[in-house]
């Protein structure tokens, strides 16, 4: 959508609204719809191809409006999760469908993902041995159980280890910072000498500071062969997995029982929308369950309502799942691979220029959006570079160590960056690092 | 705002975004504001009369577009913060000014800000005790955790319990529903006779189920004298403490580690908006501080800048204060005094109303917008009247366990109620018991 269909588009929206606003004591205060009501008035996968704005909004007044409010939140947003799932080629065990044990949910942060993933986890494993262990309290556990990720984790997997009292122990990453399945398994068994109980993996796919990749198919089958939950974060990298060529990087995903991205980095879905899935719901649920009289209602005890209040931290959520459902019709699955992959190409286009020029040396193999690079040299030289760029305040780089080298990273995020970009980017780039090589001459 | 200024300012609005999207190229892309800029900028305290959209829009070009995005973003949420707490004279303890230890942040809901001062509280106790005792374990001192709150406290509280893997134990509320000194007191005395830990509490004001108030100022000394940390949970009520009248429902808040209420219930700011304070940010952020290379910036060491992300579970953050700035210039202070006003006068309007009938008894003390009532009899027929009511459609109401009985809650929360809602609400509910009455006695 350009900004001339913005304006027409956003003053109807804002007429809809006010119509609303005025019109709504005429609607009952409580909706007339059935669990379920949804999903059979939508189609089972994304579009293909754009469809229009028009079409969208007819529909909100047809399907959404009768369930407002919380059946049409719900609903969609079971939906909207299985459509993304079939867009990511997710194994069928992680989709609700009509009858399915998993399912998808719009979490606000991939850290909060983690978070739940590894209380379900930290649930999970205590009542299984203390079902066969009666005398063994819960601090007891807790105390022995042991989390793992690689050196190349975000720091939230940290984190969420600190919130859940668990030790949380990193793994050396291989030579392409990838967490391999010796690293792991020494650890484990190490651990597991020392009278630990590991019980929960994060594999990473797409790092924070490289964009590396966990050896999924190496460390999948070691987490099932030691009863660990095995949970994904691919919070950056996740959205790519929609186009056909970028899908191997997701193989191994079979093995996982969580797996998350954030649709608001890469996908056109604006912030928050981290969307999260599982194979077995009610081992999320089962962490969280309370079910106070005045949150009660007539469906919960029929299975047939997900109550997503008991698959995150906040009880109280916000109408997510629309943002997914107009990004995903206006743009169609062919429009939302396109936009990845024309990143990924200038991203590429960037990378030939850094390995064109004698001077500066890439970091990291270039798969996704995300160029490491830096000036051949000491880390103070690059320090020095970077200082200059983010302070000539023309593009701004946020930068990482790989082992003991500072590098710079560039990103290719705007939803608007074309080649002319990359292009001045590079140029700006290089006339700031030839003008530092002067001055340190001197 | 009526919908035809709406329809205006909306529109508007929506120009503006598209004027920013085409003029991006033209702007920096990284600010040139020094840490605390915004400060300055903006009046100390929220104005008492409403002021205009235009005045307020012109603010957002001169104040916050210069600082987009982060410092903007994390600057106004504390000044809107300290504001917010000037409404509610908040001791200065718990604000940040220029130089406090303490401070404001948004959370998304009550539970999370409840699991966050959980948290911290744990923290806290775990490194005092491992300070005096090293060769304690944090899963020893874990184990020997207890946290308190009241029979009529939000199934928040027993979540955040089961999240930070400690004990949540609830004490019997007196005959008001609140929790008292001697009740607690007994609690802390036998448990700490068994060797368990007390270090956390959550005292409510307004309840959930009947918006009863724990007893802040008996709790309040128990707990600086046990060392135990003092959250106060005001969800619903606490927008009400911005009136004079009310604000005694506040008192005993000096004694408090944190203190939370949900704008986004009861004070016109849409969802989600949930206020917390602390006295010493530190410890809040002592709980979670992590600092990887990517989330370095160079102001961080000075002190000078508030970094969001260590005092939440999330790590993104969206620009929720713009909504309080707006909020609170668009009404005045005077504006949403007479707000809550109304609110509390019609809630006393329906009170008035049960209490003419006979057949009908009023079930807890009306303090502000909440109702607990019933038909005189067995919970059967209240059950009845319930099913009927909401079947109906016309109202919706969600019903409470007040001890053995049920009660029905009529809560006043639209924005655009009048007293002709309530009265057709009464009108309609009687008839609907009548209808009922004449049914049973068939």
């Amino acid at each position: 959508m350009d900004t001339s269909e913005f304006r027409k588009r956003g003053k109807e929206m804002v007429d809809y609204v006010a119509d609303y606003m005025e019109g709504i004591e005429r609607r009952q205060v409580y909706p007339d719809v059935e669990p379920g009501y949804l999903r059979p008035l939508i189609p089972a996968a994304a579009p293909q191809e754009p469809e229009t704005f028009e079409d969208i909004i007819n529909d909100v007044e047809k399907i959404i409006m009768p369930g407002i409010a919380s059946p049409a939140c719900t609903e969609l947003e079971m939906v909207m999760m299985d459509w993304l799932g079939k867009m990511l080629e997710l194994p069928e065990a992680f989709l609700a469908g009509e009858a399915g044990e998993g399912g998808g949910v719009i979490q606000g942060s991939a850290s909060e993902a983690t978070l739940v993933a590894l209380l379900a986890a930290r649930t999970k494993v205590t009542r299984w041995l203390q079902a066969a262990s009666p005398e063994l309290s819960p601090a007891a556990i807790m105390e022995k159980l042991v989390a793992y990720s690689s050196d190349q984790a975000h720091s939230s997997v940290e984190r969420a280890g600190l919130i859940g009292g668990v030790k949380l122990k990193t793994i050396p990453s291989d030579d392409k910072f990838a967490m391999r399945a010796s690293a792991l398994q020494e650890a484990l068994d190490s651990d597991k000498a020392a009278g630990l109980i590991p019980f929960f993996v994060v594999a990473t796919l797409g790092t924070t500071s490289c964009c590396s990749f966990d050896n999924l198919l190496e460390i999948g089958p070691i987490c099932n062969k030691e009863n660990m939950w095995l949970h994904i974060d691919a919070a950056y990298a996740g959205s790519a997995f929609i186009c056909p060529e970028f899908r191997h990087l997701l193989n191994g995903v079979e093995f996982a029982d969580s797996f998350n991205f954030n649709p608001h980095k890469w996908l056109l879905v604006n912030f928050d929308c981290s969307a999260m899935w599982v194979k077995n719901r009610t081992e999320l649920t089962g962490a969280f369950k309370l079910d106070p009289l005045y949150l009660k209602h007539s469906h919960q005890d029929s299975g047939l309502i997900t109550d997503y209040r008991h698959w995150q931290i906040p009880l109280g959520r916000r109408f997510r799942s629309l943002k997914m459902w107009f990004v995903f019709r206006m743009y169609g699955v062919k429009g939302l691979q396109a936009y990845i992959r024309k990143h990924v190409q200038l991203s590429h286009e960037f990378e030939a220029l850094v390995r064109q020029d004698p001077c500066f040396e890439i970091c990291a193999e270039v798969t996704l959006g995300l160029v490491c690079f830096r000036l051949k040299g000491s880390n103070k030289l690059n320090e020095a570079l970077l200082e200059r760029i983010n302070s000539a305040k023309k593009i701004h780089l946020v930068p990482c160590h790989l082992r003991d080298k500072l590098v710079l990273r560039f990103a290719i995020c705007s939803r608007t960056v074309e080649s002319a970009h990359v292009q001045h980017a590079w140029k700006h780039i290089k006339e700031l690092a030839a003008e530092l090589m002067r001055a340190e001459k001197v």
